[in-house]
């Protein structure tokens, strides 16, 4: 069994947490937290040891009747690994005590791509990650836009890749969290840094990004455009698609019109959290464009694809992370590690079953 | 086995199909729907007959390759009891067929008294509908209101309640609902209808209630004020309403600040569709204000009380649907149904352990 | 002519510099920013002399290529009295200085009440306030409940108001503040500090109020109860209210159903920025409602007054800080002033002309 | 002077009125309307005769106590040329009036291109609409859009065009319209509409468009992609964009962030309803990236121009109306007529100036 440590249990480190207990070759040490409230609470109610991620905060626990198993480092020593879901720049912070216990971990997304390793995303650079010892799980929007870019130019080639990231302004409980009624480019200097990080998954890769912010909790929205090395039919990309793990494409008849109606489906086939560990496309959103200018210098044939994507930015990498963990320890080959992962939590069982 | 049928598999139908099959003395004969649309799919996914609410309609579930067992009218045949949980209007329009079939039916909120032979609520009125036709379970907001003042009223007495109800514009998948950055009298015209609705439950009670709608999706929320025929304190009020079933009293350490945040809560706890049936009352709101002209003309004491709850509108009324079952069969006693109800969906477990 | 320095210029401080710059009686002297923005930049389109509010941040002026006139001291100096429309807390920072200048000085309602020596509302306390040094223009929120609170506590007397106010987010610009789908107690605990903000108008009104937040940016709105002393019909309370200053009573024909309509018609009435200086009153929501109980101790009637007012959070102080002008100065009785401000902005021009 | 009617009186058609009569050589013979509310009753404040667009609601002016003029026939008999502002449909159905009375019309961008003579633009297609019986001046975002293109078009080439238009969900007073919490592919089936409706005012253009739908009211945003046909500086570009008319590069020292901001500006500086006539595009967005693979066939070296640009859907097309007007009766040429609009209306100052 492998001995897994999260630090860090908000949006991200709960679903970890679940999903890293539900498999069979892993369980979990203990979960860390700064401060003691509902999630703390939930943690305890689940049954995880909770350890105190910032000691002098220890008190509080005790005055909200929360029993603490102990430091941060305790649970940090006794891991064979460790998966750090702290926000944004803690997890560059926490990297010198990974080190000094000798104990491997991962960090997330939001933290720089200098800090770590290397960068890892399971359908596209599994094999790549073993033996290192801080690697990041890379973001919700570049999983989502990895998983895709990887079958494309595997089977067509990709020329460049323009995607605008239409991003919810916060999560669902994030209430000091804005916009309320604007739409924000962001960054506002172009292209934004999300095309970059795709780069740390594809280094060669062409590929410039725009990000907005908007009104909404629920889902990313991707609105993409990739010039494929070939000329295949929208049916063919659909195909395709379809036939790749942790991404669903959604039927027209569904009449799942945007991610409100995605949650609730979730919803209603039981999922845990209402969580969308898949890619969502819209299927009749997949469409190929060609013309009289797309032949290239070198007398290839290009054309354009485009298709809407929404992304459920709290738990795509989840099944992500868990596979990490593996591809890190060498525990396992993609296939058999994604297959696991998948089983485990539930992932292999679709969203609508036919 | 009380053999119950779902007339209308939407927001509220397809809750109550889930919480009648849960229950120990009941079986789903099926569900019927308008339209073939991933609800319909769910429908059959997780195992329920699946009739057609309107005939001409039959063949676009064929096209959508889902198989029928039937038409509305035998699924009103077969079973014991019908809940009709369609659009509001639709239930007063199936009246005749309920009757022409000899079926008691349970009507919802959106249809107007005046269509039924009673209302219902489970904690205050549960004894009053054995044997009638037609029973409405009254609208979420009232059976919220119904929860809190029921108990008010045995306990203090209840000179007077005056409510805003801030209400969501629309649930989390309708997305043609507005506003989308308004707040908007709803309706205008004061007292609202909501005051009336309440007097259903209790005929005696003198009510004024102001209605709101605003752009969020999550739940309700009630700015409540009721003048007591009493002076306790509020820890008085909280204990009392801590002791209530289906009454969530929120503990300020959890940090709950808002719909997000509880909706959050009850993910983590497991529930399902991250359900709250509980009305959720923040503790820290609870207050009672008195001072010198609460001396009345009978030398009563009076005083005001004040706080805020947030109903969760997709879900409160599926316990009661349950209850109401068996009330109008006479098939248990309150505490008896209550207690089964509860038990089988999971509503005695609650969000947070202690 | 009375000189007159502001000291802010966002929100509130841009309007009442061109409302002072309005005025027959006064002249601007110049206005403070800390910042060079687009605001900053509009005030020197506008023909304003600039002043630094933070002398070290003078150099980002020249850097964006923006003149100044000199520091706030030198205004403060050069000015009979000053608004200081600075973002809450800042003003009583402020006081210092205005008191070293001896200049007299208005704060905003974000104030607390404790930092000045009185608090102005024109409609209900004008006479009290000459000589002051220190005052503080109530909040736009108290502001609209003292403009309803006088004209009804003068004609029918009041037992107790009671009122909810849902509040707007943040305002239009404000793209850094939420909540994006969520209804937030604000404050959780009850009554809220808006009742006893109302209470340095009316000392000794008895008066309960409640806090919401909603993703919202347009106006607040208040769902009002006040008890009255005496059983007046509700066209009386219309009539009396429609007879008042700043006060506007929408008619039904109109059509308006809430803050975006309302502003709209600002605009096409041509107001300076769409700013709406009156309370808005639904005209249908005025009702007056009584019955067994509503005779009290002394024999006297009493009767529940419910209505729906909106309340423009940028705008409706921004006559009151000009009218505070010569309250404090001594320089016009209320009548006068109040006919002087209003006809020199357009608030005597109704929104509707007929 | 041109006799001009105008044919609906909502949010375009009120705006084309004010914009029409400022004009020195046209004047303002009416304005029809459906229906009385808020708006008619503005006209009839404005000055404007108020025709019944639908006679059988003639009776429903009079019982509000607004005085019609005569029915929308007389209007269009009397006009030398009509502007229809209906709802989108309406425009088509009322093009068999405007035959019959042989008055020409140009209907809105919501109508088909189908149903007209011809489509326009100022900037892109001044000259081919003289004499025309039906014009439709294009849509928010096709105007926004060409005024973009043409220029890029006429310096650079352009090889294609692949824009995400981020659309409002409703305008601020439509409080009916959603989604309140979600992004909306819109429609689901790309390419969308838009690009088609570009090819009516360019032709030859490669575009592929992409429609998503927020909940926001106050601008559209474009995350604009052009592959230009040459390799130009972004510094240039912005030169370029920076000359033409009805066009505002945002400065970045304005520290405008979104749609909010910028209506916060046109506010301050005194623009008629805060509306922003031009397309508003961030400075600081707009760059253009180029690399190994943008040699094409021909030799020619191509790159990707990217920028934001917010379009405010309920005035961009206002000046548009009104040079539609001289060209379609010959009565100015472009340059003459574009300065004439622009002077009039107060489009020639500068949001900020400097």
């Amino acid at each position: 069994m492998i001995r897994v440590g999260i630090n860090g249990y908000g949006t991200i480190g709960k679903r970890v947490a679940d999903a890293v207990r539900a498999q069979p070759d892993m369980e979990v040490v203990g979960v860390a937290k700064t401060r003691p409230n509902f999630e703390a609470q939930s943690a305890v109610d689940k049954g995880f040891d909770l350890y105190a991620a910032i000691e002098e905060r220890k008190p509080r626990f005790a005055e909200a009747g929360i029993d603490l198993a102990g430091d941060v480092e305790e649970l940090v020593e006794a891991s064979d690994i460790v998966v750090d879901a702290c926000p944004s720049g803690i997890g560059a912070d926490n990297a010198g005590m990974y080190r000094e216990y000798d104990t491997p971990a991962l960090l997330q997304g939001g933290e720089d791509a200098e800090v770590v390793d290397s960068s890892f995303n399971a359908r596209s650079n599994f094999d790549t990650v073993e033996g290192d010892d801080l690697v990041r799980v890379v973001s919700c929007n570049t999983t989502g836009l990895s998983r895709l870019i990887a079958p494309l130019q595997e089977e067509y080639g990709i020329e460049k890749v323009r995607t605008t990231l239409v991003r919810r302004g916060g999560d669902p409980a994030q209430s000091d969290r804005g916009p309320i009624n604007d739409i924000l480019p962001n960054p506002v200097s172009l292209p934004s840094h999300h095309g970059p990080d795709v780069n740390t998954i594809f280094p060669e890769l062409r590929i410039d990004t725009l990000g907005l912010k908007v009104p909404a909790t629920l889902m990313h929205m991707h609105s993409v455009n990739v010039t494929l090395e070939s000329e295949p039919s929208a049916a063919g990309v659909r195909d395709l698609l379809e036939s790749e793990p942790r991404m669903f494409v959604i039927p027209e008849w569904l009449g799942l019109d945007g991610a409100g109606a995605i949650k609730e489906l979730a919803q209603d086939a039981g999922r845990p959290r209402a969580d969308i560990w898949e890619n969502c496309i819209w299927g009749e959103s997949i469409s190929v464009e060609s013309g009289s200018s797309s032949i290239r210098a070198d007398g290839e044939v290009v054309s354009d694809l485009y298709l809407f994507q929404a992304i459920h930015q709290e738990s795509d990498v989840v099944p992500e992370n868990v596979d990490a963990i593996r591809a890190v320890l060498g525990e396992a080959d993609q296939a058999e590690s994604i297959t696991t992962t998948d089983g485990a939590i539930g992932l292999d069982e679709p969203l609508v079953r036919r």
